[in-house]
């Protein structure tokens, strides 16, 4: 090989031909680390000699610290379910009501036609290299078509395909907000909002969900929140925790506040249309004509595939206030990692288009059945306060503490509830929600039944009546 | 339903029951929001009214702008080709040589065996629900099993899966580096470690690669970047896109500096293996007795399937440097948007168990014998310098740009090629280095013949020898 070239270079000023041989700056192409803070050419040192002195400070030895981020990414499902002791009793085989997915049991599998759509695209082996980093554009069309209504149109353009939900969420926080901003979360809620946002720097402001009202939002707290500095309203519709499903007219009252305040809205609506019969869910967007709203979803609860990290965003932005630069803010930060497998982008078409509508009835069908059957149990145990959902998968269950002196909280009734009866149900404090737990309502029939008698043998051990001298006020 | 509870709730001084019921703090469950900047108990104002008057600043107009972190996420490929004027020559078929997918032109599918293994996981339906944040024990197991040798073991716990190689590298970023630090990132090199890294506030240092030397790192100028908030060495092994494979002794010489100033490496080994014969190409790891070592990779192009976003993190760490806070910190940063499609995971034991070697020969013998076509060919033609590569799958070529004064640089160079030629080859700008251009040579061979023949057509018609008279240094 002719290594010409380099000598040359290497007689320059410079320490390699970029500097000798290309002084002047490349004109009209956007040339990474021009203007870029911390993207210097470092390596160009000619003061003198090719290379300083030793600098003065470096390490002396290993110290390894994890990041800040690392350190402030918190999960408080992980902070609460870590810390119990969950011994089951050995005489009576455990039953998991705790985890939020649908196919631990085995009784929900998904459709044939989705597993179909998945081999098929496979064997066309078209889907094996790189996707565009917001998906290829024959799925989003079809997200975008599944999901188009004539009050909220979609195009291809207004979706990006994303690593499960979660991803989409942390895109959408991502491009809305700033270290120092605020974001609105419900309380309870799911837990990723604050993972995410305090990791980033973010502050999160809790709104209050009301059980006396079906989990309505508390619209004046709520709005008592919002300052300057408040850069998404998040709104989670069908709700985990709580399997709440919003009217319409509350979904309008909410855009209200919003549009009053100029917050965007993020609807994480990975439930959306797992309402059960006879409930009406339309999407926030779709009830919108000025609050720009991004939609996050994807596969994972309506098809039953949570593990296949398939989720997507939905840009509704009917009045131009995104505008462009939201938009592209999603298109660089959907480069920093790529997206869903492309397996399941290539199935997507097919998998949206395919699966039956007797799939989606008898999902609902049976989730609704067994949370009459769990809250048809559970209202009739003294102490208890279930509240009926209307759709998702969840039912939460408040605790009368003061009926239990035996147990300090949520955490340690569940805690007990193994103990003795081999029954978790998770501490709604990892919603930031004491005294209440969460009940997932996916489990087998059977199962369901015998876990509510179970609960009601332990809180008829345990139940107390409050004497009528004592004020219940101070309890 | 019986509202008792919320009622008395609701006569409490708080919002809910959480704060009148239950005001004592949680003991030893690690309580989320407890410490934790910006968490606090928003709602809960007593102050003489349930909630403040009207906030003094709220926006009165829609003002929604993307993040810094969106607009600070900067890809130079990007920037530089959508700048690009890319009108081939309409006389003449276009032949990419700039896409680093393997799989674009349909002659290098993956195994069968890789196929079927991914079927198999699906026909199974055990994994369609959620896997581990850092993957299947079964799967981590298996990649440990893979990449174990005696001078770097690896147990399961060692292995972290992740959605790709890209999120293995933002997650080894992220959990090493905090904002203001800085990281050593080679030149040439690939460029979402400087996306990744500006994008978190993050500065890059560049360190040069010398083409005289076979793309060997300038150890003394690396060295001499090295300051105290140096957190991380980026070290890419085998190169893109330079094609490079290190030797054992430039490795131990690479370790020796960053041993001498206690910084960890992140190796990014996705072209691990992908080596041509006759070369040989250990792990970094493995030559590591005290730098503790990330070293990140994927099934993307051994196994010649880059969709299908499965990565993962080798934690090394022979001398508990790491120590359980880092992996820790991984595991916390795993679970913001959890990792690989489960399907995927699913299959990795029999796709790393069962793919016959022969796979994986024929497909670095083919890489081999593209590289020589495409070096025998460039490095007869004046004014270029071709740098044969010893595995990935790309080649580095040096434009001598006194020869070609038509062109201002190596983007108008390219440019240029596709005008006239219809070959379009990626400027090297877009990896920090100027007067190159990059080829990827997993293209047919009979492509690569006539992109080779286009190229020295081109050259011949703009190649103008230097004057005697003129002086090289000045040029």
């Amino acid at each position: 090989m002719d290594s010409k070239a380099y000598l040359l270079q290497m007689n320059g000023a410079g320490v390699h031909g970029k500097t000798a041989v290309q002084p002047k700056p490349l004109s009209g192409t956007g040339v990474p680390g021009k203007g870029v803070p911390g993207s210097g050419m470092h390596h160009v040192n000619v003061n003198g000699s090719l290379y300083p002195a030793k600098a003065k400070s470096r390490r002396q030895r290993w110290e390894v610290k994890a990041s800040e981020m690392a350190n402030n990414t918190l999960n408080p499902i992980r902070a609460i379910v870590d810390g119990m002791k969950l011994t089951p009793n050995p005489d009576k085989p455990m039953i998991a009501l705790s985890i939020g997915d649908p196919t631990v049991f085995g009784n929900l599998p998904t459709d044939d036609a989705v597993l179909q759509a998945i081999k098929d695209a496979i064997d066309s082996q078209k889907y094996n290299g790189y996707a565009p980093s917001v998906g290829y554009l024959k799925s989003r069309q079809a997200v975008a078509n599944f999901y188009s209504c004539p009050e909220a149109p979609l195009e291809a353009e207004d979706v990006v395909l994303t690593s499960g939900c979660s991803q989409a969420i942390e895109l959408a926080i991502s491009v809305l907000c700033n270290p120092g901003d605020n974001i609105l979360v419900p309380c309870p809620g799911f837990s990723l909002y604050k993972t995410l946002a305090v990791s980033m720097g973010i502050e999160v402001k809790l709104y209050n969900l009301l059980p006396e009202k079906s989990w309505e939002i508390d619209l004046q707290q709520m709005e008592s929140l919002i300052d300057e500095r408040t850069s998404c309203l998040i709104v989670t519709n069908p709700s985990n925790p709580c399997g709440s499903v919003f009217s319409k007219e509350h979904l309008q009252k909410i855009l209200k506040v919003a549009s009053k305040h100029c917050v965007p809205v993020l609807a994480d609506e990975i439930y959306s249309d797992m309402v059960f019969p006879g409930c009406n869910s339309p999407s926030l967007a779709s009830l919108s004509s000025d609050v720009p709203v991004v939609s996050c979803g994807g596969l994972a609860k309506r098809w039953l595939v949570p593990g296949w990290r398939m989720g997507w965003i939905l840009i509704h932005d009917r009045n131009e206030i995104f505008g462009s630069e939201i938009r592209q803010g999603l298109v660089k930060l959907s480069q920093r990692i790529l997206g869903a497998c492309t397996i399941v982008q290539g199935a997507l078409e097919s998998i949206l288009n395919n699966t039956p509508q007797s799939f989606y009835s008898n999902t609902v069908s049976f989730l609704k059945s067994n949370s009459e059957i769990c809250f048809g149990e559970l209202s009739t145990v003294p102490g208890l306060t279930p509240v009926m959902p209307s759709g998702a998968m969840y039912l939460m269950v408040g605790i009368e503490m003061k009926h239990f002196p035996d147990f300090k909280n949520d955490v340690d009734f569940t805690e007990r509830l193994v103990t003795e009866q081999s029954v978790f149900c998770l501490p709604a404090s990892a919603f930031e929600y004491p005294n209440f737990f969460r009940i997932v309502v996916t489990v087998p029939e059977r199962m369901m039944v015998e876990a509510c008698a179970r609960i009601r043998e332990f809180c008829r051990c345990h139940y107390r009546p409050v004497h009528r001298d004592s004020n219940d006020l101070d309890q």
